[in-house]
This record gives C-alpha cells, sequence and structure tokens, in this order.
C-alpha cells in the first residue's frame, strides 16, 4: 500500500517514514494528516518494525501548514484541519486521553519513534516532531514557531509540549517572537538531542534505531516509552504502583528469561518480544 | 504620574520599569513593592506598549527585603510584606488564582516581560526576576538566593519556580546552600538566557523587545503567555482543547489576516493586535 | 552499631554512608536495602549530623541488583524486594504518599543528601541515587539504566523521576536504549552536578557538605527539603501559602535571629538550627 503524500518503508527492522511534497518543503495538507497517521499505525502494529524514523523528502522536513488553506481559512472560504477522530489506542501504547487529541498520537504508537530533521521546520511542522520520542538535527535544520508572525496562537499542545523540551523561558522566547534558529541552538535547548551533518543524518539516525532494534527487548520498549510519557500525569505513587506491576509481569517474560541469560553467557541478546 | 521608588519610561512601544532606590542596590520595601505593581498593571493595560523590560537604577538590581525591616520583624517591631490585594486580573492576561500571590502577578500581566538583571540580586530580589518570561544578565551580576544564611525559608513560590527553571537538582543546590553565583554559571544552569557586558545590557534588551514589539502579533504574544503559563497547571488535553479554541478565534481576527497577507506580499508585518 | 553491607561515620557534623559488597560492586541485595534504609533514618535523626554523603566502597558505586538474585526470580525461586514497609516519616522530612515507596524515601530524610558516584552505577544502582539531593561523580563513572537489556522496566519510580532531572528525550533515550554513558554526558545531560578526578571525589564532596554544615541555617535546609520535593506535587497557589506559613515561623527562631545578627555584625554564623 502506498501513500500519496509520504513514503513508506520497512528494512532491517526499522521503519522509514517521510513527508513527500518536497516541492512544497512538505507544506502540511489534510491528506499528509491521514496519511501519517494511517502510516503511524502501521508500523505500530507491525511485529517486524522495531522502531520507527520520521523525516522529510527533499531538501526540507516540513514547512507548516500549507499556505493555500490558511489563505483560504482566512478568506471565509476554508477549514481548519480539526475534525480528524482520535487514534484508537494499540495495544501496548498509552491510553490516556491525552495522546487522543489531533496531533499528540505519537505517545500511543507503541514503537519508539525518532524524527530526524533535515531542513526548515516550520509551524505545524515545528510542532509535530515534539510528539515524537527522540530528535536528531541535519546541520542544515532551521526551526521556527512562525503563529506570533501569523496572528495565531500556540497550537495543538505546543504551550503544554515544548516548556517540558526546552523549559518556560526557551518556550516563551521561541512561541512568542516566533524567530528563526538553527540545529546548533535547537541543541543547546534541548529541543534536539543530536545534530549531525546532513549527508550523515539518516545512517547515523538508523545506527540508532538500530541499536534500539537488536539490542534491547522490545517489549522493554513498548513498556517504558508507555511509562515516560504517562508520567507526566502522574504522582510519583502512581508511577511507582504502576512500575511495580509491569515489574511483576516482566519477571514472567521470556524476554526477562534471555536477559538475564545473554548477559550471563556473555552473548548478543536475541529478544522476542514475549 | 511618577513613583517614589521605581523609574517608569515608555518609548518605542516599550516600557521601561527600573526599581530605584540605588543607594541601597534597590533593596526591597512595601512602597516598592507597591510601586512596581501599579508600574506594571499600567504597562499591561496601556495598548501603546507592547514589551515590558525590569530592571534596577545605579549599579545593583535588587539586593533583597531592606535590611532594617528584616530587623525589626526580629525585633517583633515590624511586619512582613504580607497583607497585599490580590492584583486584580487584566484582560487577557491569566485569571489563574496561581497569579494572584503577592509576588506572582507578572504572569497575569497580558505583556512580555524581560528581566534586564543588571547587578546583584538577592533574596526577595533574587525571586521576583523569576516571575518574568525573560531573563537577560549583565555580566556583573551576581545572585544569591540568601534564605538559608538568614534562618528563613524558600519564600513566595521560590520552592515551586525555581525547579521547573533550573531543574531540581540546582534549586536544591541553590536553595539549600545560599551560595553566590555569577552570571556564566546563571547561564549554564538556564537561570537566565544571556549574558551580555554591562555596557550593552539596555541596549540588546531593547532590541530583543523591540523584535517583539515590531515583528510579531501582540495579540498572538498575549494569547501565547497566557497559554504558556496556564499549560503548567493543565494536562496535555486540557491544553490542547483551550488551543483548540484559541485557534478558532484567531481565524478571525485582523492580526491573522495581516500575518497571512504581509508574509505573502514579502513585506514587514503592521500589526494591530485586533 | 555496625552493618553488614554499609559503612556508617559520622564526622565534623557530616554522616558518610558507603555501600560495601566492593568485591561484587556493591551488587544490591535485601540485607543492604535493610542497612542502607536503617542508616539513612539514623543519620536524620541524628542532631550531630547537618548533611549525608552516600558513596560506594571500593571501585564501584552499585553495580545493580544482584545477578544471583535475578536469576532465582527467572527461575521462580525467588522474590522481589518488594515487602519493605513504608519509611516512618522523620520530624522535619516530607509525609507524602510520594516518599513513602520503597525506594523513595531519601526525599523524607530531613538532611541534604548528596551521592558521590565513585564508578559503575547499574540499573538499581542508577535509580537510588536519582533520589539524592545532588549527585557528584568521578571521573571514572560510567552509568546504564541496564533495564531494557534485561527485559525489564522502569523500576521505582525512575520513569517519573528521570525525566524531572534530564528531560523526556534523555529520559526516553537511556531508558529504552540501555546505552552506557560515562561522567562527563551526565554532566552535560544534567543528571550530575560536577564531574570531579576521582582521587579528589570525596574531598571535594566533603568541602560542600561543609558549606552546607557550617555556614546555613540547618533548620532551614530541612524546611527548605521538604518544599522544593513536596513541590513537585503542588501547584504555584499551594507552594506559595506553605511558604508563606512556614515564614511565619521562621520569624519566630533562634535561626532567623542569628542569621540577621552575623549579617549585620559582618562574622561567622552560630546557627544551632533551633
Amino acid at each position: 500500500m502506498a501513500y500519496d503524500t509520504v513514503l513508506y518503508d520497512v528494512a532491517d527492522r526499522i521503519c522509514t517514514i517521510a513527508l513527500n511534497r518536497p516541492e512544497k518543503l512538505n507544506a502540511w495538507t489534510r491528506q499528509m494528516h491521514i496519511d501519517l497517521k494511517d502510516a503511524m499505525h502501521r508500523a505500530g502494529a507491525d511485529p517486524e518494525v522495531r522502531a520507527i524514523i520520521l523525516t522529510g523528502a527533499g531538501r526540507g522536513f516540513c514547512a507548516g501548514a500549507d499556505m493555500g488553506g490558511l489563505q483560504a481559512i482566512g478568506a471565509g472560504g476554508g477549514s481548519a484541519d480539526r475534525s480528524t477522530k482520535a487514534a484508537q489506542a494499540l495495544q501496548g501504547g498509552s491510553t490516556l486521553p491525552e495522546f487522543k487529541m489531533s496531533y499528540s498520537y505519537f505517545p500511543a504508537i507503541p514503537k519508539f519513534i525518532i524524527a530526524a530533521i533535515n531542513g526548515p521546520a516550520a509551524g505545524l511542522g515545528f510542532v509535530i516532531p515534539l510528539y515524537a520520542d527522540l530528535r536528531f538535527a541535519g546541520e542544515s535544520a532551521v526551526f521556527t514557531t512562525a503563529f506570533a508572525q501569523r496572528g495565531l496562537i500556540a497550537e495543538h499542545g505546543v504551550s503544554w509540549l515544548l516548556p517540558r523540551l526546552v523549559g518556560l523561558p526557551a518556550a516563551m522566547d521561541l512561541l512568542c517572537s516566533a524567530r528563526k534558529f538553527r540545529a546548533p541552538e535547537a541543541l543547546a535547548l534541548g529541543l534536539v538531542s543530536r545534530v549531525i551533518p546532513d549527508d550523515k543524518l539518516m545512517a547515523e539516525t538508523r545506527a540508532y534505531a538500530t541499536l534500539l532494534a537488536n539490542t534491547v527487548s522490545p517489549r522493554s520498549v513498548t513498556v517504558m516509552k508507555r511509562q515516560i510519557w504517562e508520567a507526566e500525569f502522574q504522582t510519583l505513587a502512581e508511577a511507582t504502583t504502576q512500575a511495580n506491576h509491569e515489574m511483576e509481569l516482566s519477571f514472567q517474560t521470556a524476554d526477562f528469561k534471555e536477559g538475564v541469560a545473554h548477559f550471563l553467557e556473555k552473548r548478543a541478546a536475541r529478544f522476542t518480544g514475549q
């Protein structure tokens, strides 16, 4: 199955999804929203996939909402993309209502998601990768929240999520000034975890995904991703009580037996996710 | 209208408020508290003002509570400044009870507030700028929480706010040790966002304020400031639901029309805040 | 009173507790859990102790759960350490339920706790020092969450606490990849506050503890430690209301009088904690 606006590829246990309107710097459309959500859920449900990479085709990551759409809204002739039904929770992923908003479903996908930001990321194209579990940037990535320059507001949860990634003052600065900034500043702010030369971005991102795919228990990753995102809405007591329950469950798994065995036998792990 | 203990100036859409007891390193008094609160609300309500700079006159920012007052409290002859009435919420600013405590009203002011910390900031003089939206420091700024050296405690919400700005361990360190530290460490900890040579502090701070005043929608800034502060007390679902409502409202504004128009026409924006 | 698995020493108002199974890199056992909890509560209750240092004997800090124990669980012949009774709250420390889970009692100890991480810290040995108030690392410290390589999950509250120390993306990375990392990266991530040459680790940690022991009010430290940890579960309004109450109480103490007096008399403080 192919998509109109995203590319979908699975190889070596890694699913790569690329936004694919390169002639428009992958500007966001309603169709892209539908395609990406379907692709993410497909990768989430595929037992062959252990990690997901999200990137952009061509020289951009995502330039934000397509200006044609915005213009139409301003002229009263369009409609914002706000009617999307909540994503259905998948086995293993969080079922919190938090992760059923239009653009907040990445945390409910039960696989680790890495955004490889290869170029301009603006507006909605700035917000979407914030919901990934980790972000790497190519050296030519450039960022702007953009909203304040459009007369808009902090959309789709970014007022909640951005301060938790870069701190309250940097979120104030980036959202209210809408200034452009580049990959090294994104790294210093904690918005991305690595800056990588453009021509090595995909190879280094795949190397990290391979680590997740081959050396750790996929069951552990799915449970821990859920634990970490849900902990944002829990007290320490609630998180610990949940962890104690999950620990009991994990003791009964094949992956736990393999986890102890490969260590004692000093060999590479062969986790099955069971 | 002039104040006894603060200077008030508006120029080029920027309001500059300076604590003004320079012979005492701007040590805090009850009158200064009253004057600053009035000045902040005045700037908040003035449609000509698009950004506010808070600084100190002379070589200090604020040395903390005036020692005369503290001595009087110790001798049983004084009273702590705790009877201030809650600030009245202004149009556009948050009306959360959080921002109606004695010293927590900055987030309820519907303009972006930048603290330009030009010298010593101690005790209450350390706490007050934490409620600003952004902090720049001059190279000669020096900081101390001071409370633990006075036998006091983490006053006026600093136990809540400081960990959210610099992290839990740094907050523990700075509050419990009460050690002095300088601008470069404040930058490394994330307490301030820039360190600037003393003689350029005001010019660079004004340059940033000018960016806010002239290139982005003042309506966007007011709404986003409120969104970001309130998100500290919201779940992601609540923040997103609020954002979806604010997005609808913004689509109907002149600033949104102008935000699209100036982009398509490749010209400077002329936002009115409407 | 001596312990089987920890060393306990008090000198110059500083209590040093060392995990002491050096031939096993201080791998965690049920007895060590019981001994450490008793030692921490003893130091918390001793009026001579003003700060606590937690470290490891020999060349390791703590290699995590003893593999013998884990193997027994995998074989169905053991039992996880989950029956420990909640620590009893001490005078001055927080009594929140959060700090009564098996491994979360450090915040309820009414003295400042510094972890001096002198070598490998893995699994449970990675989690335990996160509950200290501050962490210094020796240059040869090496860290791994380990759980995902064992088929386990984010245990004992680490899914809640780690993101609050290093941010959401770094917590995702460290927990899901289980990769090893060294002291300089731990510093860059904010996991530890200082990296110190191995042969100076204890001396520099003691120098910091001495600052707490001799220059600030022990009453202030106890109250502020409680305020800061509890603020993680409070709104700003709640934290400020609590602070206003604590401020009133502190005005009536001998430590407050001494705090003003030593400042005005320009002499070293002589706090009693009263």
